[in-house]
């Protein structure tokens, strides 16, 4: 391997097989979203001995270079120094509930909150190192905060200035989520018209800005970390952990756009070109959508080989993954067939209990999104899908500090004076 | 070392060296607190080879059975595993503003988003150990969070049942903080009364609630863990990292109870102990004040031995550290001026442009207390305390995901047809 990528790093379609080059292209003549060629790399990948979050895997991301040797590069200091690393740990309060034996990946724990800040993180190093003015995102939530966060903090040798953020929000954006983007100084525009539009558009090769949105090859490699580090965890536990395996049987995954998902199944890709990871031994995924609004869950019912674009039928809870026409669901219905697991969706009510459950039964604060994992879980141990002794990666994708419900009821009070006898009660 | 530790765990003041044991006591005869006695096993301690979050540190934690190969020990699942092992990353592009080569553990990276999750993960493992049924915190804050999710997701042996938490909060505590602790449905009282004097009457050893307040052993223990991951990544560093010698030149937090700033002494002690930090290599200790209540401040400044309780002079944006009356005050002054560091206040004009900085300069969203480091750590600078050169770790405590200023301005409107036009000129 060298030590500097080239500068137009190599891209090719997972259906058909074209190839083309970043960043000049993001989506194939066929219409399927593109992303990097790792053949080389991830044949001569091998679990690394040092480095942490995202950089852990250099070698399988387009930015170079990517040696773990060179600390000095953009990414390795700053915000994107801290995305990734998440714990995943396993959850036996909640196995009975689950039906399997439950482990959670908690993407909370990333600087801004959630997951996004794998792929925000590799985004801007990437634009930094290519001398770009300006990365973007078409976000009014976790991905807008996050893009903003990341241009904001890279560092890079000698503390140079990384590009700037643009943030396209929607017209009518709430002052709450305004306040979480904002407050890392982007620029940021209210578009006025057909937001849905806004992610086609903002790919064109002419940009001025370089658009990191959800599904694009630099945020789609970013993400990719994610299975990395599970698949990682299971194959270097102590003896002395209770796995049943090298890897998973399963992965589950909120779904949306489609893009962590392509993620996790290229990451697997990878996994197994590296020898890392065999055939009998590839986690089953499954990916999981609420029932307002899935459409790649309706194509995997039906039978389809392409998920089209639906009406959403009602608001969901879940409102960050209610994507009518996700721009990787075709390829995410591709990974969930493909590796033997399936795409479902969940109702609201499902969805809010298994949140509750997450919070009072297994100290998890998530947000609606992240528990259709749970909800999904559940599904899928009553169909039979997943059974008891299996071992099941739900990935929790974003903190729910930023949704707290605060019409709760008040709780019982209590005079100074009649608290030891109160105490005492409570043991009784 | 043996498999088990023994029941009732020895204790020690750090000023008269006086003995006892845990849970019975928890301050000392003269007055002062107590923690945790670690001489044998800090005289054994080695860098790990195994384990993550604050039980990869299990060998110096008063909690067994404590070996890493004992992964069905409470609290090595659920929650209290995902406690920890946050990122510790360069900020270059704050140094010139700093004035020194700045590094921030984000402790906003833990599993409810402040630094609080270490001390309640060991606290709850503790508690189900020993088969209290009730563990309880004064707060209505980080730590009541922190004290109720770790309850709720206590994993042990067969998944098991561990204690049930109690939170006692003010009378007129906010529906924002209320649902940000009930949503884990932990035992909540409101209590009426002198909120103040709580924390001595919780410590009553009769008490049927096992208390892990702000600075208690079990609390000090756990959060011992910030600064051997500090010291950790320092040590082990790669030669190619840039690092002037094996340890931070200094630590800085931010200061309230002392709980942590005490635990940030007692891991320095036990690394010397260890053999694994020279006396000439012995970070120094700075902790930061907000002006409007600063104590432990006051009692540096006037060179007084013991810190006394003050009145507040009025409110401050870091409430959260505005403690008039800190119980491990006295020990946090020690630990600033044996280490050669220093106690500090700012005032909220400094602590706001601080925050914002951390954010718009560095990508990283905290709370007020928090961002005292960095107004610290600049007014350290300027006095000539720390150098360029000096390597220098701010502790970034919790997050600020919870508390967002909605009232900022709306930015520029777009229509969707002239983006592209608005676009070219960004670069223009």
């Amino acid at each position: 391997m060298t030590d500097e990528r080239p500068a137009s790093p190599g891209l090719t379609c997972y259906r058909c097989g074209r190839t083309a080059t970043f960043p000049a292209r993001k989506r194939c003549e066929c219409g399927e979203p593109l992303w990097f060629v790792t053949d080389d790399a991830a044949t001569e990948f091998a679990w690394p001995e040092s480095g942490t979050g995202v950089w852990r895997y250099a070698d399988l991301l387009p930015v170079g270079p990517h040696a773990a040797e060179r600390p000095d590069a953009y990414g390795r200091a700053g915000v994107g120094a801290a995305a990734g690393a998440t714990p995943l740990v396993r959850a036996p309060t909640l196995d009975a509930d689950a039906g399997c034996r439950l482990w959670l990946k908690d993407e909370s724990e990333n600087p801004t909150g959630s997951f996004k800040d794998r792929g925000s993180a590799v985004g801007a190093a990437w634009a930094a190192e290519a001398g770009r003015e300006w990365i973007g995102t078409v976000s009014y939530g976790n991905m807008a905060i996050s893009v903003a966060a990341n241009a904001a903090g890279i560092g890079g040798p000698g503390g140079g200035d990384g590009p700037d953020a643009l943030v396209l929000v929607p017209d009518d954006i709430s002052g709450e989520r305004l306040a979480a983007i904002a407050q890392y100084d982007p620029e940021v525009l209210r578009v006025a018209g057909d937001y849905g539009r806004l992610y086609y558009e903002t790919l064109d090769a002419d940009a001025p800005v370089e658009f990191v949105n959800s599904d694009t090859p630099l945020r789609v490699a970013g993400q990719k970390t994610t299975a990395l580090e599970i698949c990682e965890a299971f194959a270097s536990a102590s003896e002395a952990l209770d796995l049943a395996g090298r890897a998973p049987d399963a992965i589950v995954l909120p779904v949306s756009s489609g893009g962590h998902a392509s993620a996790t199944w290229k990451a697997l890709r990878e996994l197994r070109t590296a020898g890392l990871l065999a055939d009998e031994d590839l986690p089953q995924l499954y990916f999981v959508q609420a029932a307002a609004c899935d459409p790649i869950a309706e194509a995997y019912r039906e039978g389809d080989d392409e998920v089209s674009s639906t009406e959403q039928t009602g608001s969901t809870v879940a409102y960050s993954i209610a994507n009518s026409d996700p721009p990787s669901g075709t390829r995410a219905l591709t990974a969930a067939r493909q590796t033997g697991g399936a795409v479902l969706s969940v109702p609201d009510d499902e969805i809010l209990e298994a949140k509750a459950d997450l919070a009072r039964n297994a100290g998890f604060c998530v947000e609606p999104a992240s528990a259709t994992t749970l909800a999904g879980v559940r599904r899928l141990s009553e169909a039979g899908e997943l059974a008891e002794s299996d071992e099941v990666v739900a990935v929790l994708t974003g903190t729910g500090f930023r949704e707290l419900d605060a019409a709760g009821a008040k709780p019982e009070a209590v005079e100074l004076a009649d608290l030891p006898g109160r105490l005492g009660d409570l043991v009784g």
